[in-house]
């Protein structure tokens, strides 16, 4: 089982987007896709005269802004990512957390910011997402969870991905790959030969106090060990090339 | 199997919704929900500066105005609904017609009208509808489609019903009702007590000849009769109220 998550990067870039899309079609075997959101969220809510506010790069998720991400993550990007997919033979299924129950999330209670309509998975359901893949269909997730009590929530993408790797490979052997536009962590943004091609808790260290990983990375590669921690037999973050070609160059996670 | 079609009047009152969910909630056996959309999608798209355009009481959907209603009713009201649906204990799935391939569509063709993308229901994919059923899960289908290439469709939730209805009538015993905000076809809309018990179809010509049944209602009674003449055991037309009390005054269709 492949678990793969693109990033809103992959989403706002409609070449890139297709050029994914005919990547991940030709990949053999069960797989999951779990994609980020992109800008339209942003964009749309400031045509609706919503303010955009983001503290420590998350987004403030107040009652108007649930609707705008629902609308856009749930509604426009899913759906086009599955009608493109089901264009190129992929028996495609657009899936929130509240679809099926496959993803519980509880309210994020952060001590110090209110970011309002936002959580943080509490379970993610492997025997559902298996069976939909054991039926032939790919769960297609977007970044939008429940509580079970009827309210969605906001949450991260990259941990959707890493919550649903390790429920499956709870049941199966999983693999999570991050791809992004990058071939992976580099030590030179500027120079793409500078791909770090492993990495350990160790080095991962190392590059924290270094700055060469800082930002959005940081919660990706901390998501990335947690997954290995817990039985996803392989954690990579690779380059959309990567998906087809496994000899290009990429990023491993080890313990 | 029962397939249960809620108009947009009840999606947009808050309080009618919630009643309809619990008394949804309360039906035993397998079931599917339909959904239409509200005013929620015009609205948002004046907000947009998108302008609306309605001929024959039907939308027509350009490229913005389908990003609009694949928006609001695939995401925001297909979601809110399934959340509302799991925290009463229904394992609800939301789905458009891309998602498992479950409803393919064909771009209308009008000889005078350009529509833009409206689709009208090619196959639905019964098979698929009723294995997820028999996994526990509940359909719950927003009002678009696709057409197997990429293109999502605007497509009529009364047809999406009657196409849903039709399919599952080949595999298993199916009844069709559609839930509105009436007790059912009203010979005086202002007497509730003035209810069609039965229209069969010269009950049905008479009834539009007297101008009695029009707009709106004519093509949910064709599509009902459609229905029947395929193989759907029921087809009624009731309120909420019908839902959890087969006693309470409704109109049934007869051949």
């Amino acid at each position: 089982m492949k678990v793969i998550k693109i990033g809103g990067n992959v989403i706002d870039n409609p070449q890139a987007l297709d050029e994914f899309i005919d990547s991940f079609s030709k990949i053999e075997g069960p797989k999951v896709l779990v994609h980020g959101g992109g800008k339209v969220a942003s964009k749309l809510a400031t045509d609706m005269g919503i303010e955009v506010k983001m503290v420590e790069g998350r987004r403030i998720t107040d009652d108007a802004m649930l609707d705008v991400v629902t609308m856009v993550y749930a509604g426009l990007v899913n759906k086009k990512v599955v009608a493109k997919l089901q264009a190129k033979g992929v028996n495609a299924l657009g899936l929130t957390g509240a679809d099926a129950n496959v993803l519980l999330a509880d309210k994020r209670n952060h001590p110090t910011i209110d970011f309002g309509n936002v959580g943080d998975v509490k379970q993610a359901n492997g025997d559902t997402i298996l069976k939909f893949s054991e039926m032939g269909i790919v769960p297609v997730f977007s970044a939008i969870t429940h509580n079970g009590n009827g309210q969605l929530l906001n949450t991260n993408a990259d941990t959707i991905a890493s919550e649903v790797a390790k429920a499956l490979a709870k049941l199966t052997e999983t693999e999570l790959i991050y791809v992004f536009e990058l071939p992976g962590v580099m030590l030179d943004i500027k120079n793409m030969d500078s791909v770090v091609e492993n990495i350990n808790v160790d080095k991962y260290a190392q590059l924290k106090l270094d700055g060469i990983v800082a930002d959005g990375m940081i919660p990706k590669l901390d998501n990335s060990f947690e997954a290995l921690k817990k039985g996803v037999s392989v954690v990579r973050i690779a380059s959309t090339y990567y998906i087809n070609n496994e000899n290009t160059k990429h990023t491993s996670l080890v313990l």
